[in-house]
């Protein structure tokens, strides 16, 4: 069977996945980006669920379609407007000749095109300012300041000027190990029961980051803790801070959004990455209250980096070892880390505007 | 029963639709980008069916999405660093304050935030130098020359750079008049054959703008005119033009894509715009042979700018006269429009790079 750790870490610990924060606060502007660059590549998904999305190079990433590898997703504030962060994504891509390549070579160098899927979050005038709003040169000081060390997250890079059900929204992170039992593959010519017994195992590491802009909330008002703890070790708060809480929830914004990306170190298709990035709402759905509104533009971006090999298929349903059910692993890996990640994002942000932070209205959670 | 016109015009005979281009050529610079502007708003859907596509918020485009109106569409060279004329386009209209009104007044002036659906073709490096594309003034500029008396087709905005198999590609129109008789609603009181009879007619026009960067051919080279000839009248060229352009169109690129705009002053809701929009690619793969493959992008976006009204459904499906009905004979017109525009593309380019133009070396068939 398989056997998952509880969610901690970050999804940096997926082999090859880097993060990367640009924000500028103060002087009337609070808004971010965030980059997740995986230079080595990663195939991509992308599940879209909330009724007011704002994203670019969502439709190259449909199971049929060509682009079977990208080198960065985008997560910025701004709303549409800050869909142009992605330009400065692409230029440090190409810099680093990072993309689909095209053409012959010119002067020795090979020609690319990046493909940076990219998915926004609306922050407009929580600054004060609407016009103070991420460009390019956001996307490309992120993807500059990737880090596979990354230990900046709260209200960093795209969750600078993030609001989660009227309290101080944030980038949150968290990583699940999954150890898969293997199973030897069936032979067509000698099925038994022995073929399908545990050959081995492989240990897959699923990583989860959350950039929480949510009309709901991610916190519980009649406990005063998160829905979904998400591994954290969190104490009930006293009466008097969970009416302080009480007053900060009924605060809420009218748009808002999660976004995000679930990555793994497995090898999987474009289509069961796509399955990972939608069952990865779950998560959402679980840590969030309520989610995937008609004013919300909920997407999660999947990336499988692809440094674990699961068993090739097709297998036997119900085998133990299976691809299908080594997939179904990290699916549950997938729910359970995003969920993590979005309860990590309010709980490690420090407030940085109006709206107050959860560490400081509720300290005796986090004691 | 619906009367259709032959396509011809323009998509502009749309109440409400102006076109712009902008372009750079010369000095190494071979592409330009086009607007679809709808000041007064439009109800948008989008349909992509190639394998490589390009686009920008397409998924705010979905039936179920918040967004309902949007008030541009851009379409551009520069493959996906392409996708920055956008912003251009954004920044146009947040000027004239058009785009989803979002918070309250600022100095007695809404913000919005303008969603401009966007999609690109490949012509990187089609001038010589990869480094010259289409960045967001290509996109302002387009849309501050847009006209509703746009006669400007051919070689210019984003189909500068543009091939259509071997061929100089180009921007190509059409548009197409549906006489659609109303049927009296059906009472549910009293429904009776003659509640279904013809009371009176609307007109509604469907337009079409196709920027045709085709890997497949428009042109039947056995005949040396194009598969679809959207209204247009051409003679057969003679033997000595069917041998040059059987040698012009083997030299086709390996990325490309067919982008447009299909329109109707009809008013239709977003699930049946993006029928439309998904049908007008039946018009695409009539002009277009092949089309859709792995290394097109082609995307077709809707528009209903709601001046006309149809009949309100539901109504008995055979009935003449029905909301079904007409919208069926909408469809028709989408198809056979879209595919005129598609001609009309490569009919209308002139010789601008390497790639000669149908019109020089059949010049016969336009006579």
């Amino acid at each position: 069977m398989a056997v998952t750790s509880t969610p901690a870490g970050s999804i940096t610990d997926v082999t090859g996945v880097a993060v990367g924060h640009h924000q500028r606060t103060g002087r009337a502007w609070q808004t971010g980006t965030t980059v997740v660059l995986v230079t080595d590549g990663a195939t991509p998904a992308v599940a879209v669920r909330g009724g007011g999305p704002g994203t670019r190079e969502t439709d190259a990433l449909a199971p049929e379609n060509l682009v079977h590898e990208v080198h960065a997703v985008c997560l910025t504030g701004g709303s549409a407007y800050g869909l142009a962060a992605a330009d400065g994504v692409m230029a440090w891509l190409e810099q680093h000749g990072l993309g689909y390549p095209v053409g012959p070579d010119v002067g020795g160098h090979q020609p690319v095109v990046p493909v940076v899927p990219t998915a926004v979050i609306f922050d407009l005038g929580r600054s004060g300012a609407f016009a103070n709003r991420p460009d390019s040169s956001f996307g490309e000081r992120a993807a500059r300041n990737a880090r596979s060390a990354q230990t900046n997250w709260g209200s960093v890079g795209a969750g600078t000027g993030a609001t989660a059900g009227g309290l101080q929204g944030g980038v949150g992170t968290a990583s699940t190990r999954v150890r898969l039992p293997l199973a030897r593959p069936v032979s067509t010519e000698h099925a038994t029961t022995s073929a399908d017994s545990e050959a081995g195992a492989v240990e897959v590491v699923v990583g989860a980051l959350a950039v929480v802009n949510a009309n709901g909330s991610v916190i519980d008002r009649s406990t005063g803790l998160p829905w979904e703890t998400g591994g954290l070790r969190l104490r009930r708060p006293d009466r008097a801070q969970r009416s302080a809480l009480a007053d900060a929830l009924s605060g809420s914004a009218a748009l808002n959004t999660t976004i995000g990306v679930v990555a793994t170190s497995a090898r999987l298709s474009k289509a069961e990455a796509s399955k990972m990035a939608s069952v990865a709402h779950d998560g959402l759905a679980r840590a969030i209250r309520p989610a995937h509104s008609m004013f919300d533009g909920d997407t999660i971006f999947g990336l499988a980096t692809g440094h674990a090999e699961l068993p090739a298929g097709p297998h036997r349903l119900r085998a133990e070892g299976s691809r299908q059910h080594a997939l179904n692993a990290i699916l549950v890996a997938a729910a359970d880390t995003f969920a993590a990640a979005c309860t990590h994002a309010v709980v490690a942000a420090a407030a940085i505007g109006d709206a107050p932070a959860y560490r400081d209205l509720c300290s005796s959670a986090l004691r």
